[in-house]
Order: C-alpha cells, then sequence, then structure tokens
C-alpha cells in the first residue's frame, strides 16, 4: 500500500499535514510519497524535529489556493502538488491520494484525470455523519446541479460504500427532501423520488426529513451538492454551537464547574463522536481510484484518520463494488 | 386586539390548541375566536375542564389535512376551519390569524385570501433561530422554487421584521450558501447574490454558510424554501439528537448522575434556548394582515407563544414596515 498525499493542501499546511502523515506512518505499514515544496518540507521537518527521512518526497512549485477555479488549474498550475499527486495516482505511482486542498479542484482533477469509472456519469463526495447509527451523506458538496439520474448513480455508489466500509448488507436510502410525502419538493426530487422507487439495484425507503437522518432513518443519504453541503455545515454549526452553550454554562459556578468535573470522561467521549475529524475523509466515490478529500481545516489528527480512511477504501475493494454495481444497474448509458 | 384561531389544524389538535389559547387568554388581554367543529370543542372544554365561556366559536364542518393538496382546498374545503378562519382575517373579522395546519394550505389561503402586500411577489415565511444572536430564517419552507427577485424581496421583508420586532436599526442580511466566496452556489445564487449586493435597502453582508449563521454572521439568512427547511431540519435534528446524547451519557452511572443533579438548572436553561416552541410560531411575512404559523406538531405552550407572536406581530406593525419597504425598494415591478 502506497499513499501518496498532497502536503501544500488545507489551512493548516504543511505542519499538520506532515504531522498527520508521520502519525499515520506510526500506525500502518503502507508507505508514502510527499508531494510538494522539498526545501519547505525538510525545512518544516528539522524545525518541528519530524522524522520524514523514510518517505519518498516529489518537489512540486506551485500550490492550488481556495480562490483557484478547479478547470484552469488543470492546465495552468500542472506543477501543483494537488494535479502532480492525481496525475501519479493516474499513472499507478500509488494505491491512494490524500488531499485536504481545494475541494473543486480536487473534485475536477479526480474525475478528468484519474477518471471516472465506466458508467458513472458524476462522481460524488460522501460524507459520513454521526447519528443514532453512521450513516453517508452523498453528495455532500460537490455536484452544485445534479439530475435525477445522477441522484440515482449516487445512490447506488452510496449503497455500494456502506456495503463494503460499514458491512451493511442492504443499506437503506434515503432522499433528502423537505417533507416524507410523496411529491414533495422541487420537481427534480419528484422525479427522483420515482427513479429510485423503481430502482432494483437499492433498498429505498423514501423521501427523508433531515431531522430524521440522524435517527436513523437511512444508511444513504442522496442529494445533490449544494444542498448536501448547506445540511452538513447546519449539523457541523450546530454540534460547535452547542458544545461552545455546554461549555459556557459548566463554567458558571462552582457547582457547575464541579458538574463538569464529573462529568468530563462522557464529555471527552461526545466530543469525540462529534469530531468530523474523528470519521476521517471523505472519499470520491465514482473515480477508478481512491481520492480522499481530507477537511480543509484538518489538524494532524483529522489529517490522519483521512489517510487511514484511504488505506481502508483502497483495501476494502469499494471501487470495485462500485464499479460493479454501476454496470450491473445500467448506469452505463448514462451521460458521461 | 382579536386572534382567530384555527382549532383544528396540528397534530395535537384540538386539545391542545385549546389548551394553548386559554394559557395564552390568561397571559394578554386580547379576545379570541375559534374557529372549528363547536361539538367537538365543547365536548373537550368539559372532558379537560376548561373555561371557554369567554370565547366565540365559529363553527366549521371539515378539517384540512396534511395530505390535502394547497390549491384544491381553497375551492374543495372553504368550510373547513383554516379557510373560514383566513377569510374573517380577510374581511376584517379580526387582527391577526394562528394555524398549526398544513403549512402549503396555509401559505396559499394566505396569499390569495387575505392577499400580499402591494409590490411583493412572493410571501415567505420566516422563523426565528437559536445561535450567539438569534436570526431570522426565511423562506423556511413555502416558496420551493424561487427567483432571485424574490430571494431579494426576503432580504427587505427580513429586515423590516428584525428592525419591529428586535429593534436592531440595520439588521445584517447574508445568502444561505456552499460557501463565501463570490460565485459560490447555483447560478441562482450567483445572481442573487449580485442582485443582494446591489440593494440599497438592505445592508448585505455577502454569501454565508450554514456553519457560521449560528455565530452571528447575519441577523437575517435568506435562501429558498426548499434549502430553508432542509437547514432547519437539520438544525433541528441536531439539537434534539445532542440531547438525547446528553440525557444517555448522563444516566450512565452514579457520577454522571450526580453531574446531571448539580447541572439541572443550566440544562433547563439550554433545553429552553434550544426550544423551537419558545420561539413562538413562524409569521407569514409579505401577507397584508397577520397570518402566523404553529408547528405542526405544537403543544399547548408552543401554541400560546404562537398566539403571543401573532398579538406582538399584530401591535408591532411589521405589516406596514414591510408594506413600506417593499414600495420603497421598488418591489411593486415584481410579478405578482
Amino acid at each position: 500500500m502506497r499513499v501518496i498525499v498532497d502536503m501544500m493542501g488545507g489551512d493548516k499546511a504543511p505542519l499538520e499535514v506532515l504531522r498527520g502523515v508521520v502519525s499515520a506512518a506510526g500506525e500502518c505499514s503502507a508507505s508514502f510519497v510527499l508531494v510538494g515544496n522539498r526545501e519547505e518540507l525538510l525545512r518544516i521537518a528539522r524545525q518541528y524535529a519530524c522524522d520524514i527521512s523514510g518517505f519518498e518526497i516529489v518537489h512540486t512549485s506551485s500550490v492550488i489556493t481556495m480562490e483557484d477555479d478547479p478547470i484552469a488549474v488543470l492546465r495552468g498550475k500542472k506543477d501543483s502538488s494537488m494535479i502532480t499527486g492525481l496525475q501519479m495516482l493516474a499513472d499507478g505511482k500509488g494505491d491512494a491520494f490524500v488531499s485536504a486542498g481545494n475541494t473543486g479542484a480536487l473534485f475536477t482533477g479526480a474525475s478528468l484525470l484519474v477518471k471516472r469509472l465506466s458508467g458513472v456519469g458524476r462522481a460524488a463526495i460522501g460524507t459520513v455523519l454521526p447519528g443514532t447509527a453512521p450513516f453517508l451523506l452523498l453528495d455532500a458538496g460537490a455536484n452544485i446541479t445534479v439530475s435525477a439520474e445522477y441522484l440515482e448513480q449516487f445512490a447506488v455508489m452510496g449503497s455500494a460504500y456502506m456495503k463494503s466500509m460499514f458491512s451493511i448488507s442492504a443499506p437503506v436510502v434515503g432522499l433528502l427532501n423537505n417533507g416524507t410525502e410523496e411529491g414533495k419538493g422541487t420537481p427534480l426530487h419528484v422525479e427522483a423520488n420515482h427513479r429510485l422507487r423503481q430502482c432494483r439495484a437499492i433498498r429505498y425507503v423514501g423521501n427523508v426529513e433531515g431531522s430524521e437522518a440522524m435517527f436513523g432513518a437511512c444508511d444513504v443519504l442522496v442529494t445533490d451538492g449544494f444542498t448536501g453541503n448547506v445540511f452538513l455545515k447546519a449539523l457541523e454549526g450546530t454540534c460547535k454551537w452547542m458544545m461552545k452553550t455546554l461549555k459556557k454554562e459548566y463554567s458558571k459556578n462552582a457547582m457547575t464547574k464541579l458538574s463538569a468535573l464529573l462529568f468530563q470522561g462522557s464529555l471527552a467521549e461526545m466530543k469525540h463522536s462529534l469530531d468530523p475529524s474523528e470519521y476521517g475523509g471523505s472519499p470520491i466515490l465514482g473515480i477508478s481510484k481512491p481520492v480522499i478529500k481530507a477537511h480543509g481545516s484538518s489538524d494532524a489528527k483529522a489529517f490522519k484518520n483521512a489517510i487511514l480512511e484511504a488505506i481502508r477504501y483502497a483495501e476494502s475493494g469499494v471501487s470495485e463494488e462500485i464499479a460493479k454495481a454501476a454496470l450491473d444497474f445500467g448506469a452505463s448509458q448514462a451521460e458521461v
């Protein structure tokens, strides 16, 4: 197992990314290729006493920023760490690629350089979210506009992912909607709901409201990337805000402080179960090889978990499972 | 002040609605007109020892269900409690109308019977949400599809609401989007962002991500009804799930139970501040007279708060403020 890492992507790169790699290397037997500015990496490794002597470094000179246009970078920033890393994956110089950089650029680069699986019209970003049972949200932010056919493909790909990665034999799929009744949502949702109901490749439960998703309504929550992103951030923001409110209440007086002391084990556990960084990175489903997006604000722990997710993803054979599913259900007719 | 109440709408009608009215009547000097099945209301009042001798009852025979088509009920269920109540409001037989019934039917009925304010192309449901500061989400679920022009009108109406009801002299408006950068979102969002930036009638901060909304990013969060509903339910679901997780953790052992005991005042306060029923009902902004939607699952307390919100709304002159704003900014050219 050989993992290619974009060392320059993300708000806290390259230091936290480097620490994440070192930490992951300590927990697995994979080898690593670090793609980024060699001089900067060596300097930081020296400065923070990180031993990177065991890693291969591939030098790149430019960096993709959050403001860069996804399409433009494919031509204009071929020498960036992200595009170089993706090309290396495409060329078989590694088994998986992990990046915390510009989501749009990573998604576009993965789709065009590493290529989509045959039969997949659009790849999608999947994010596992906490709830009474973990569930996969997809698309979590890549495809701002979609067709009903794409949503059906997301359902099939998401089911294959939950089968392989969470050992759920027949994952329940729901369509994120503004009500459970038939006919809810935009014309696109009405059409998608109809298509999903007809689709034999999945176990479809129907429309699912956002409030029910974290209470086990489905294992795979299908939506377009815009709505998925809003849903994801509403969940993240609410968790963050409630933890902040709790903290404020706990520091109120001597009694609440004592209460916090008695509860600290449980609080740590809650924080852990709510922490997106614990869930590792978000795979781009539908790509021929494993490409994992780490959160843009990833610290070392989050990046380490994204790497471990990439390894699990590569070893699990999800890509093969998705390829098979996509062909099986006739997605090969989809617009490519 | 005379409040017209739909006694038959909502999951817990008519009992909890009746209790809500009795409770509200004890806290204000308004008079009430109860619209619903007289026999059933009298029977329930007797059974549960509610004194309703001071209320006028207007008898209606049919009830609008959650499955009813919003347009069809306007013709087919004229004798329902909701349509009768809306017609009474339109005819000046009361100052405000409150209902926990079918949102679509209430929205359509309010728009067509009570009528929109001059210059308002589409009314919108506003919902005040908790955060570091309360903020108004609109549209929270009525307009599944919108135009950029409608979103601009929502911004103007929402600003007028926050000015009148929360005494914020220049409310900050944000557009719910999947990133803060210019150019984010669907073509509709790009156009709306551009329009809002040009709009002199409001104080526009730009695109706002869902995760920042509860941290004071804006006072008015503008979006279409589909996305607004998904956002609202993600927030509600996450709050509910976290409170459930807390409860489970607290009941774990003797130490955590003691911790909960020491923290119970704060917990009650948190629950209170997170409880949507505490925020009263959701006004339909842009209608010529106050129409307030109570949550479909309203219990007596939630319904009482919706009634008190209706009274505040009627007394504050929000409708006049919105009417003035809509005309001022030239919305009179909007498609009606």
